[in-house]
């Protein structure tokens, strides 16, 4: 069974080895045609953003490209339960005001793509989320890596990748 | 422009009217097909099928098809980050167990395919869940119900769905 031979290819790699390289030289992540939005946008047109591209979250960017945000599909649904429904014109920055009154939000969860995948992964695991948005050494939106990004990784790495092994 | 044109065909929507509708009349969720793992399923198993059908969570059912458990990507990365991503063959029951020490898991939220569409999205906002598994009265699986379609409905309903108000 296929499961079966995906997993002993797995178990056949330097196990930790992939663990300790960066998004760059794993090529993990989206870097082509990142969606993003501006504070300005409205939250019906990052919802059709959202069912359009089948993503989870858009980076919210500043004039200069610098990621000052992130919308996601939860702030949408968080909006819905506060029959505030019937207002998705308002814009993501009145829509993130209300966000940010709740405790629980903690700014915008970035990482380098040359981070290592361990770190990339403690720091998804410690903040909780579902994304980290790639950014340069100034904050510009360089990529996304989400859990999918990851996980297909996990499960199809062993087909045609294989870390310091190429001679 | 067509974002314009949603809005204001949503917005010409007797508002709270779906609202109060149940997930059965609006057909919101998925029912046919849904992937279930077992107590028993490997992970490296329940990680394909995140991979393979693009789904983020599978509802871990026993023999009966009673929902006893989910079992999320993010849940995968917890595991990946413990550094014991190289134990992919522990079953999902095994890698749960560990999950329940932690104080946050507060067991699967489920709800009726009866449910109103706004009591479904409280549930998923107290909750902080991305999906609800929907159960019969003996809690056998019957659908899922994610943010996904949840909002893919409120983009969409415009189109076609006119709540009410087919004569
Ligand atoms: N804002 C975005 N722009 C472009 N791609 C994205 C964005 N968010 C997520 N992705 C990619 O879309 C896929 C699914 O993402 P997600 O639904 O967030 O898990 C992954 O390959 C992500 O890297
Ligand atoms: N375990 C599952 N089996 C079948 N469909 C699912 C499952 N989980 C989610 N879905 C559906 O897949 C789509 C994307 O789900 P999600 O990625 O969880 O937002 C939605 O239409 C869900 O209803």
């Amino acid at each position: 069974r296929i499961l079966r031979f995906l997993y002993l290819c797995i178990n056949e790699l330097p196990k930790p080895g992939f663990m300790h390289q960066t998004l760059d030289e794993l090529n993990i992540g989206t870097f082509q045609n990142v969606v993003t939005a501006k504070t300005s946008t409205p939250v019906i047109e990052a919802l059709n953003m959202f069912v359009n591209h089948r993503i989870s979250a858009v980076p919210v960017v500043d004039d200069q490209g610098k990621v000052v945000n992130i919308y996601a599909k939860f702030d949408v649904i968080n909006l819905a339960a506060e029959k505030t429904y019937n207002n998705l014109d308002i814009t993501i920055d009145q829509a993130l005001k209300h966000r940010h009154k709740e405790s629980w939000f903690e700014g915008v969860v970035n990482c380098l793509v040359t981070d290592k995948l361990e770190d990339v992964i403690v720091k998804l695991v410690q903040a909780e989320v579902h994304r980290l948005v790639i950014v340069d050494v100034e904050t510009h939106v360089k990529g996304i890596v989400s859990l999918s990004d990851i996980l297909t990784f996990l499960v199809l790495k062993p087909m045609g990748y294989e870390p310091n092994k190429k001679s």
